[in-house]
């Protein structure tokens, strides 16, 4: 196979995000030509076997006749899915330690941050008042994971060394060492009841989308948190600002919306018991994304072979 | 030595505090007399050799004429230090696993805080800002810690564990695995030539009380941060002041004041380069800190051994 065949980095991210994964993927692959779509000829896209991607239009894909892989450099790949979902493309997103490491920082961090009440010192700050909650032992505030890929798997480790007891919820069933595990609707049912801090870092599957609707929501014990890191279509929004409108649930932690930049008009902006993020939690690291892609690429020019984990049918 | 002699509790706490005190201490130690001080009659009076204190008024431990040892429930003696200098009491301060713990938890979760940039998310979610900042890996952010007692050293594990360079600072030269160690004063220009991240621990003596003066608060790096979980007076609150509005610090955690509860009217609580908390980040657990007594108190029971650990002269 010809190294010399061009891999283009399809992509409808802005001009500066487009040169900045280019020059991480040069980076890391010197060796290939990598260019953006809109500089193939007729001829390359002709010849096309690989497409890098990071949120491609479908229509620019469907350009490259003898394409038969796109590796995406994020690890979200359900819109990928929902595009390519009639095709027999074969799909890879990305899997990376430093992902995973930094999500499970953030995990730990915006747990600590629920666990340690910062958002009521916010509110006393704001109101000038001095008034100390009891403290709560980690030890007796129960964290629930729900998605046990290698994310989930580092954060219940960072959770585990903080000394929470943890619980984790995933699609098939699981073991996982100091976790205790569950899968499957009754097991949700029966993690969701014991959960005090609801971590979400599921992918978004027609399984998982409006998972946790009102009913799932009701299962939490009074006072309850939750996190979402993971998609904003996982929660309910209506149910969940019912909930938190209702006093039981405490506060949400939310990263992920359905629509995203969060418009300016969205009520978790103003609701004193959301916390919105700007999608912050674990960015995609470009250059420990682009070394993962190139290892990948070097074993397909090496051997043929084609490092695809995402499952079609699965939806992740 | 007869186990009647009955010990007494001086406190000027609440008696709220002081009835959960008594209840606690008597819990852990059935076998002994625990009382508050006013309940002393004179005889009795007359016999004390020991006393457990919670922030004691001065004058009431002089009724004690035998008195030989105050064993304090709190980790901090400045306040027992200043007032029994001149005296020949022997003096305890509680050195207590759990509150290690607690306290390294706590750095942990507020350094999370400001490495992972929750005050400036929080000031974006006000203005409907959706605007995420770059990462900055855990690996960049260096941590140094004042005071490197049993707290410091509990919270130097905790942040390496999250992967934070660690460097701390100590009257005495120390070593600490994986941990840059300074003594001295020229050890800590050096260490806050460096700090990204400055956590304070020391206890409260002469030669720390506005330690962290305006020339030292400028040897910090540009934007650094700051969290004080000691004692109000070590950092000089005007120069703070000035520094942060200068922007050359970017955030301060403050959950000590020189006064406490911090007045309504104070800066801080308006400052939007401030924290403000109500002096949480580790509780006292009468319940440890009780059993922590009786087993110091047993000890002396049966040996006549005082577990001091309080060094007039070097003021903790």
């Amino acid at each position: 196979m010809s190294a010399r065949m061009p891999i283009p980095f399809v992509s409808q991210s802005d001009p500066a995000a487009v040169a900045s994964w280019l020059q991480a993927l040069r980076a890391a692959m010197p060796e290939e030509e990598i260019i953006a779509f809109s500089e193939l000829d007729e001829d390359q896209r002709a010849q096309c076997r690989v497409a890098i991607v990071a949120n491609p239009d479908p229509a620019q894909l469907k350009l490259l006749p003898q394409l038969q892989w796109v590796h995406s450099v994020w690890a979200g790949v359900e819109r990928l899915v929902a595009d390519l979902g009639q095709s027999d493309l074969q799909i890879t997103r990305l899997v990376d330690p430093r992902l995973a490491a930094t999500m499970a920082e953030a995990v730990l961090a915006w747990t600590l941050y629920l666990h340690r009440d910062m958002p009521y010192y916010a509110r006393q700050q704001q109101a000038r008042q001095w008034q100390p909650l009891d403290y709560v032992l980690p030890e007796q505030r129960r964290v629930g994971i729900l998605g046990l890929g290698a994310l989930g798997e580092a954060a219940a480790a960072a959770l585990r060394q903080a000394r929470f007891p943890v619980m984790g919820w995933s699609r098939s069933a699981r073991n996982l060492p100091d976790v205790r595990t569950y899968s499957g609707m009754d097991g949700l049912a029966q993690m969701l009841a014991q959960t005090d801090i609801l971590v979400c870092l599921l992918p978004l599957t027609a399984q998982t989308r409006a998972l946790l609707d009102a009913a799932r929501l009701a299962m939490l014990p009074p006072q309850a948190q939750l996190i979402n890191f993971a998609r904003g279509p996982i929660i309910e929004e209506e149910a969940l600002r019912q909930a938190l409108d209702a006093g039981k649930l405490r506060h949400a932690v939310l990263d992920v919306f359905a629509t995203e930049p969060l418009p300016p008009g969205a009520w978790p902006w103003s609701h004193p018991a959301v916390t919105v993020l700007p999608h912050c939690s674990a960015p995609t690291d470009s250059g420990t994304a682009s070394a993962i892609v190139a290892a990948n690429i070097r074993h397909y020019r090496k051997t043929g072979e084609i490092a695809a984990n995402v499952d079609l049918k699965r939806g992740y």
